[in-house]
């Protein structure tokens, strides 16, 4: 069984919709640390950082799958070597971010906010790259005692420095804490 | 064709997870108001600022309708007229969120903050009451110019002190904007 | 707490795929009688047998629930009067099927089978009309036994040869069967 | 790109409803078979026909990918290289059948005849293998021209009478038929 480690952020929408170089630089970092590790890469399958992980994955040999919000496979980036077409629109994010071991966030638009609670409620583990703007900088300020989405202290939020720090969580999180966290009640 | 309110907001879980009385009482006013002016109160089906919104609908003789997460129709609360048992989990949140022509967020914890995502992508428009706790409170200093999840500034987010502002404000966005405003692309 | 019965059957969808008369006046009897027994109509909220159950429940003044796929409420039929725009494509199956007391099946193409195997997995009773044609016509011989979807007979599946026959089965089994019948493990 | 193929067929819910021997063999054999071209079997990540066919692909050193109901991951079989827990229940259905470049059916109870459905209405190609119990063989009398589920001729649905003839022609539909093949509306 191979450890899954999901990777979310900002998706390109058009060419006024872009992720900033740095950050494109530390999602294709996370993504080749990961496929080093032997870790499976899951993304939405779009652009911006999803592409840039995928591709550093890639990179390193790894392998990657995207699971894409359209039914039609050539809405995916070039980088995925399996393309799960859902034709669920955003309902899609459930599945990146409920279904993976760990995650790792970096930027992020208002999509990654939400595939961010949907993975706190379900007691997923969540590393967030600091620095890399977005949700990724502006969520920690509000959370509560500086890791929890709620009062109710479902799960650890981690926050990372660099993405070899990022990666390094994530596969700590992955398997341990996974199997111990339990989800609220809905 | 009845107008839809959304009423999103903080469940309680057990009695150590509660929502305060003045919350309580803001919801219920919501509920009530919504129902004076001929909307139909849609929420959760659960506890808290849930039931007390459909507990004030039904003070005013309105028509409540519960989604709920199981598929057991004893765990919704007593106030609900149409009872949606979806099994479908937190999964649920998407159908609360998308599918009325306004929001009314009231305290609210990570699955609010949820919703709250849902709604924004989606170009639904969202009124956030003031002071009620939780991310009602806490949003607002993190937003984009103060009303905008992202920079996509896909749909305004609003704010009302009172539960009278909050309905009136509710009605007027579901009978207009949301025929306008256009959604991202996943 | 309503009563709540779905009606499943064809839609529509062009000048060259109708409903035949006969059985559009069955689905407008049907709704007809649920709303004079005081049922709410759910439907998909599209046309064919969905447009004429509603429209029959209309007639008597009934309330009635569509529960659409896209996110544009003008794509409803004109008898519905709550509208939940999913934006869930076909997956909005899901809430139709499930999460009814009961339902009354007219017809049928292939979205009424899928319907009927949702609610089947989740022993939530199905009465279906017989010689109203497609799959309500198809299934019978080739169920287990004349009414099990499988062999793990989870619920059984019920016919009816009159509009009133149906609606008086759908009541007498939303009310009790709903709530002994176990659903089959996923 | 990696060609994907979604394996459906009967679950063995307990010791008193399994799938027969030459049916379990079946599932090895399409899995390997499967494998050996290149293909990832992808299937619903529990027993029965998902378990062999995973389980034959491990044989030929195939990549396996289960698409599980619960979110816990320790109810998979241990043949599935990725797991996703998507805590969807059956509503996972429509990954496993949706998101597959062709789909081979063996056996099958209702929950197999849902992802059919699924599978047909999106236009997904279907080989059915006959022979092999359940719907797989029940569905073909009842099909309209023997190979359509509804009169809307979506999708052609194939058959095959052995497991080569099955991984042959799914692997044609996959990389043919898939991109022209419309969906119905829904």
């Amino acid at each position: 069984m191979l450890v899954t480690i999901g990777v979310i952020g900002k998706n390109e929408q058009h060419e006024n919709d872009v992720v900033d170089a740095r950050t494109m630089q530390a999602a294709e970092d996370v993504g080749r640390l990961v496929a080093e590790k032997g870790g499976v890469v899951v993304t939405g399958g779009r652009f911006g950082v999803m592409e840039a992980a995928s591709r550093g994955a890639k990179m390193a040999d790894g392998l990657t799958i995207g699971i894409l919000p359209a039914m039609d496979k050539s809405t995916a980036n070039d980088y995925c070597d399996v393309i799960f077409p859902t034709g669920l629109g955003r309902a899609r994010n459930l599945l990146t971010a409920r279904s993976c071991d760990a995650l790792i966030m970096i930027g992020g638009s208002c999509g990654t906010l939400n595939e961010l609670t949907i993975a706190y409620a379900e007691a997923r583990p969540v590393v967030i790259l600091r620095g890399s703007g977005g949700w990724a900088d502006r969520i920690e300020p509000v959370l509560q005692k500086g890791k929890f989405i709620d009062e109710r202290e479902t799960v650890e939020i981690d926050f990372a420095d660099t993405a070899e720090e990022a990666v390094a969580k994530a596969f700590e999180r992955a398997t341990e804490e996974n199997r111990t966290a339990m989800p609220d009640r809905p």
